[in-house]
């Protein structure tokens, strides 16, 4: 399994490890060792607490300087959307890590395998084992292709607030009046509905709908992004 | 402030910032910018923000290597206590950082310039602003000698448990008995005392006190962990 692992990082990631042992040991759960005593493995969870801290360094650099007029609240909550373990079970399936774990067969038959807590943490013990093989350059090339792309297209938006996105991405050039109007409040008072569109120096770029105002400006905004980031 | 701070960065680190702003900016709090609108000033927070994720990735990885037995779970814990507001606020007095941090007046009034959590976040901005003006090798250069030898005077022996560390220290280079003897129980039913000792391969090395066994147990292997330490 260790060999197939490392002819696919090797295809689709011109990844090639020096030491297999560090990769086998980042994709080898504690029950495998457990079922294999004689044959002195490691499991990956020591591997997984480095990557963790390589992994946060190198998010938290990445949007420090991507958004250098962000709050430090703000860079805090997209950090903490981008480096948790929804975003990363994500990513280890993505890059199809789950097909490669190696488990022991109560875990298998358990349905380990598709776990996000465990896929979080093989996408962190992976990038231990390439940051130890290889040093942070190989790690960052990984994550420029794995995560940061993410970023543009609206993953973490919701950590962000997509009414200050949207600003932030319309004033990056000077200043530009945002305008939200509403069209239409419909519904029931339990049920209420509201229809809102928002524009840019007077020109509409998206519209939204929501059970409250705000939710359906948040909607708007979500949308005028969208937009505006597939024009770039 | 910031030209004293240059001074005896240099004389006491050997520490030359090529960009004295980011330096500034480190130990500027909020209050000091709102008090001086007019200079266009930045506060700390953005660069703890990088600040603390570089000493989480540098004490991950130190503790990772010079610990190479050590579980996920004990490093963790490690890790925790060193990383963390009690650890970083010591270390912040100890340079002396409390003396420049820029701070508004009612801050100063209020006593802002000694409380744990300001100390620590200036610890982490500094070491931020370190980090971005020199590189990781500074800050690693600056943490092996503020952070690191703290790891040999016992301060984090909590975290990872006394006897567990004694274990580790003397059986490093091979296997030695440890055996903890009871040399007297007095006290009452409510208030029990126990008195131990703590020899290996024998030889008698320390004692300890305490209200139950195990207090005491831990407190011998302490004690015998300093005497340990000191000797080396």
């Amino acid at each position: 399994m260790i060999e197939e692992l490392q002819d696919y990082l090797a295809k689709e990631f011109d990844i090639h490890f020096s030491d297999p042992r560090l990769l086998a040991e980042a994709f080898t759960q504690a029950s495998y060792v457990n079922e294999h005593p004689n044959q002195n493995l490691k499991f990956y969870e020591r591997i997984e607490f480095l990557g963790d801290a390589v992994l946060e360094l190198i998010v938290s650099e990445y949007i420090y300087k991507r958004y250098p007029e962000l709050p430090q609240g703000r860079l805090t909550r997209l950090r903490a959307a981008m480096v948790c373990e929804d975003s990363f079970s994500k990513f280890a399936k993505e890059c199809h890590f789950d097909q490669y774990i190696r488990l022991g067969h109560g875990e298998e038959l358990a349905g380990a395998r598709q776990r996000p807590g465990l896929l979080c943490d093989i996408f962190e013990s992976f990038v231990g084992a390439l940051y130890l093989d290889q040093g942070r350059p190989a790690v960052e090339k990984f994550v420029q292709r794995v995560i940061f792309p993410k970023l543009d297209m609206g993953w973490f938006d919701h950590a962000v607030d997509a009414k200050t996105s949207l600003q932030e991405f319309l004033q990056r050039d000077g200043d530009v009046l945002i305008e939200y109007h509403l069209l239409e409040e419909s519904g029931t008072e339990n049920n209420p509905a509201f229809h809102v569109d928002v524009a840019a120096d007077g020109q509409v770029i998206a519209d939204g709908q929501g059970s409250s105002k705000k939710q359906a400006e948040m909607q708007a905004a979500q949308r005028a992004l969208k937009k505006l980031r597939a024009k770039k």
